[in-house]
């Protein structure tokens, strides 16, 4: 079969980029995965871990002859590697990005970009809390959702040809408004992030009877803060790039927390075990993880 | 070798009574394992798992001739439970619980069993999401830390028997006072199932575009909640009698929160990456998970 896509070049090859380009060849979807990036260091990892077929952090080197440019770095990068590449790539490139955040992505590129070329906005819901082309893997993406957030000006085959790309390497493909995905995003991963960062916050310092409370953290803990050992630069940019979104998510946060403080401090239980009880019937709703061999 | 008790009781043999059941029965620490319970359901449960030998719902039958009481029951019932097992028990019977919360259980039992009896205040830190004798399993306590909370009127060789029971099952033991297990626990588990629950509570009345965003959810918002599914009754009992500590600790998180919302809010890119990486540094601080072969 011939593949999805002759040349294409990883911008970041970290855990998303590299386990992009581990998926599309060990699938053969891509004639030849170039990887490009700022640290010479993870590029090698990649190279050696097979997520890449080579390397070079030349953009005119890179895009030459490219068809499709996955941009898979933190978003406040994105436009500025979007410009180094793009001169260089093939005359009727794609472009899509690997963003946690889409209107501000979507806002720098969509003028951009133009036809032939086309830029479709993606984000691949899948991670760790690892960073880097060491911690990538090639079923990352497997069973887990991909958001494509086109507007009205982008071409319909973009969208067929980009989906088909992330469907290709297991995702389930949705299409969504950019300022949909930032919303949904900033109460189901955004947030959590806040949450699990502030916990840790409000612990770190304390000391009991001489005693590092954190010392003490069974799995409850070590579990609620899983994803506070994430990428500090990664997340500072999503936080602020989806800063409207998040600050409305943090204060929904303050209020709930505020409610359920109030019910305990007025010794509420009966209110306090009903709301409880609700919670964790709200919880089931979140699917349960699918087993897409994830080490990590 | 003989066994360390001859007739233990647990009253409770939920997740946590359960697994000790089984880890006493398995290690032949006890003589006999007496389950006792409001739930005959649950009981036939442990029986079936082989988390004890025999089980009445008669508080006589059950603790004639028992030199062990262990209230494995929520901390509001420990008080009531113990009472209607007391009289029967062996003169010197000692006894223990497996309460959340130290200084009211303390303050409950401590004067009410006298010499020869005795009674010591234990939390062996273990356990999952789940509860009831189904979700108990042997190696639950293995490689965990059992904190003790004796008073100044605590027989040394009763806190020392006790903590031998503990050791059996492969627990870590260590001696505090039940003011400071009270506020480190406030700390390390009771605030972060709040914040679980609250996080839950901040997302699951949202809707965007008609979607559910818990159907969006990732492992990241998986693990920070898993907490979340724990018992609600267990759990209000918890945070109403730790109360002054859970709001303290509330209170601080509630802080936290307000300072990186600011950091975000007000676009501050740099000290949120600053607070960010401190944090992740400060997360790992948080010792690993032994494997202790949990099923969960």
């Amino acid at each position: 079969m011939r593949p999805l896509f002759e040349r294409v070049v990883i911008a970041g090859v970290g855990l998303i980029g590299g386990s992009l380009g581990m998926a599309l060849r060990r699938r053969k979807l891509a004639g030849e995965v170039v990887g490009f990036g700022r640290g010479r260091p993870n590029l090698e990892v990649a190279l050696a871990q097979g997520a890449i077929d080579r390397f070079t952090q030349d953009a005119a080197e890179a895009a030459t002859g490219a068809d499709l440019l996955v941009l898979a770095v933190p978003v406040r990068s994105i436009a500025r590697v979007a410009t180094d590449l793009l001169p260089h790539a093939a005359a009727e490139a794609l472009v899509t990005d690997a963003g946690s955040v889409k209107a501000p992505v979507v806002a720098a590129l969509d003028g951009v970009i133009t036809p032939p070329r086309a830029f479709v906005g993606s984000h691949p819901i899948a991670g760790t809390e690892k960073s880097g082309a060491a911690a990538a893997f090639p079923t990352l993406f497997e069973g887990e959702r991909c958001i494509l957030t086109p507007t009205a000006s982008t071409p319909a085959s973009a969208v067929r040809r980009i989906g088909e790309l992330w469907q290709r390497v297991g995702m389930r493909v949705e299409v969504m408004e950019p300022g949909d995905h930032d919303r949904l995003l900033a109460l189901v991963s955004h947030l959590p992030h806040l949450a699990a960062w502030a916990l840790i916050d409000a612990i770190e310092g304390e000391r009991v009877g001489g005693r590092d409370p954190l010392a003490y953290s069974g799995g409850g803990l070590r579990d609620t803060t899983r994803i506070a050992s994430s990428h500090p630069e990664m997340w500072r940019d999503i936080f602020v790039d989806n800063r409207a979104e998040c600050v409305r998510a943090i204060d929904e946060l303050a209020e709930r927390i505020a409610r359920l403080r109030k019910l305990v401090a007025e010794d509420d239980g009966e209110a306090l075990e009903r709301e409880l009880d609700r919670l964790r019937q709200a919880r089931s709703r979140i699917p349960a993880p699918r087993d897409r061999g994830n080490p990590a």
